[in-house]
């Protein structure tokens, strides 16, 4: 089956899934995105590569920080930008997703960045989209969140420089994170040899062996010499039902503190998508501390972001 | 009486209405839209004719559909915009409308697009702003809606050429469309000699057949021959009390189906305003058929709202 | 102790509040202003001066007259701006309010606008911020609400020319209003000897002397003579248990009617922040009357948040 985010050249058409990605695909983004540090750091920040371009922020499920990010990007590729909140907007009126985005694609729209809470939505945009015309997922239900997936793996490459030799530990709740998804596999991509999953039974999903990485229950085991620790926030928004005793339960076991990451190696990084539940899943030694490079990560998330858009257009 | 939106040369100073506006001002408009369209389909697609002026989005009812083709018209034109949502907004603070008004002028503005859910909102605060501010009304109440007037006018103009011999079915929902009202006037005022409104007669206003328009409440007899079938949304959110029987009912005497459709002429076009209600005034078939320019509609909408906003801007 | 708003040199870093702030800055401030009034007037509004540069406003209290002057400030000054209204938005989700600040500035934020209900969250955010980050307080609390007072003095400048000689009375409700605070302070160095704050015990702060006031019940022996007229708003909803018997008495006692204006010397200015209540702190007939210099109020304060965000810019 041919892969819906890739044309025919092998080119990106849409970014929906770091899942089948082919290597290549992966270190052009990353390559791309280095070359943009330099624009952030910049007097004028802005460069024309989207000028006259229409991008629409589509959130059908709220996130301003997400939303923000890809606002920016956009903004400093100096494209106009329209955000639309369907969630809280009346506008549709019980208009049909794809009757929307056919609306929006009438108003001349070149690029739409997709959240939705329902696994999937962004495929069903971009399988319906005219050819000029491109859908970045940000965040579909628990399916995926490139982006973030990419950012992370950009964030690793610049301070581990090579895949090939790497312990990765991701800890907490893997089974609602499509986070956790995104940078398995992007890691299985580049060729990381050791991705580790570290979470109760319950916050991890069935058959994540199967992702090619190794199960772990207990903390300190799973950090043994670990390269890079990727912590998860603990989604209380989308738990349902009693999955966990208490936060203060969750972080004994669970939450990263300065003891448990003196068991990885001592040049270990730390990471965290954000935003924080300081306490529950990281202590704040540990997150302002100077193993994190959670901020950073912010960072490298807008270059990662212009360059998934300026790729997407042709540049 | 002199018309409030024209000045004294017979130049455009507000859009407010459709009623009484001259023939030529309505062709200078449909002229000015299609030399626009290109700009729309070219790469970079922005002109400068609004650079550095000052457009307020002064929504008093959510309508994230219509803010969102003016502020893609107004950044096209490269003018600043700020949405201004005062049902969401605490900020009026008990502050009358002209107050707001007031105030915002002090800042500069050059236009006010405005949606308010009271008729005549729009000509209260035309009568109130400075000689170099300009209104447009997006909608106000059930009294009128120009700009989707216009466009509509300029969808059949592009279809159809000339008006000279057309017959045009108007159907549904007509006694709460402001959409309906505008176009009604724009037909009679470019010639068109034949205008129908089809609905029961719960829906239309009463004295309707005043607008120069014959009436049908069967849709069958209406649609006979035409050259334009213009479906209208059915306003749930606007009716109070039990108007209508049920969606079903209304969908089976008033929905368009591609049998009803084949009654009108081989080659009729179908419009819709959006968004629609497929399955209760329009049937998915028909909507998205050979017969149907509902997108089209909203492409030239852009380039319609362009054109006015650079009239009133005085390019 | 140093004024954490300026830096070793003297210059502006942020302007977080009047109080302390030294003459010549506040000089700086209004005469950098009046240079962009010019601007304003222009045909093409826009200067380059902050073009590439990020501006959040960051609001954590709705306010959307406020957040508008500053997007419209920044937008003329060529920035990118975000909106953030942090009350509305879910999407801090627990985290951090330095937290958040820590984030946006990752993306590369070069100013924050800060709203807070608390006062000294605009503190706060100054001390936290590295050293390239400027912060405007946009009123935290009942603290302050510095480019208001600024704004109220640009006003009378224009049109007292000079402070050496002024009488000013502030009438109402100075106990909950940021604005009076500011104003006192900025009337204060610039020399103004005659300040004098008017209302019932019950809406003036316990030892408002001490900010070097006269304190007047009796509204007519209070604007006796005096050249300027600072109107407040009644703050209706900082409010909490009755302070007052009833809109209507508070119009009979401190209520400026064109009899109480009369006390006045003849050319006297009116001012007011805005929103007003008509009939309630104010006649309508003062508020639209020859006097009243409200809405130059709302022109200048652009002017002035243009000069405050240049100032810190560098330019």
């Amino acid at each position: 089956m041919r892969n819906p985010q890739l044309n025919g050249d092998g080119s990106l058409q849409h970014l929906l899934t770091i899942e089948g990605l082919p290597r290549e695909v992966l270190v052009h983004i990353l390559d791309t995105a280095a070359s943009f540090i330099g624009v952030t750091e910049r007097e004028v920040k802005k460069v024309p590569l989207l000028r006259g371009k229409l991008v629409f922020n589509l959130f059908f499920e709220a996130s301003t920080r997400t939303r923000t990010t890809f606002e920016i990007a956009a903004k400093r590729l100096s494209a106009d930008v329209i955000n639309l909140n369907i969630t809280v907007s009346s506008s549709t009126k019980g208009e049909t997703l794809l009757d929307t985005v056919d609306n929006l694609s009438a108003m001349h729209a070149d690029m739409f960045v997709v959240r939705h809470s329902s696994s999937g939505a962004a495929h069903l945009i971009a399988n319906h989209v005219a050819s000029h015309v491109h859908v970045i997922n940000a965040g579909d239900g628990r399916h995926a969140h490139p982006t973030q997936g990419l950012l992370d793996i950009y964030t690793i490459r610049h301070y581990k420089k090579d895949f090939s030799a790497l312990s990765v530990a991701i800890v907490g709740d893997v089974l609602h994170s499509r986070v956790a998804r995104s940078l398995i596999h992007a890691l299985t991509t580049l060729g990381a040899p050791d991705v580790r999953v570290i979470g109760p039974r319950t916050l991890l999903p069935t058959g994540v062996e199967q992702l090619g990485v190794s199960v772990h229950h207990d903390m300190r085991e799973g950090l043994a010499d670990c390269d890079v620790v990727v912590m998860l926030r603990l989604q209380n928004e989308r738990m349902k039902g009693p999955l966990l005793p208490s936060a203060q339960e969750f972080f004994k076991s669970y939450g990263l503190t300065p003891q448990k990451l003196a068991l990885a190696k001592p040049d270990a990084i730390v990471m965290h998508p954000g935003p924080m539940n300081r306490g529950v899943e990281i202590d704040s030694s540990v997150a302002d501390g100077p193993h994190s490079v959670i901020l950073p990560q912010v960072t490298f998330g807008i270059a990662v972001r212009m360059a998934v858009m300026s790729i997407l257009a042709g540049n």
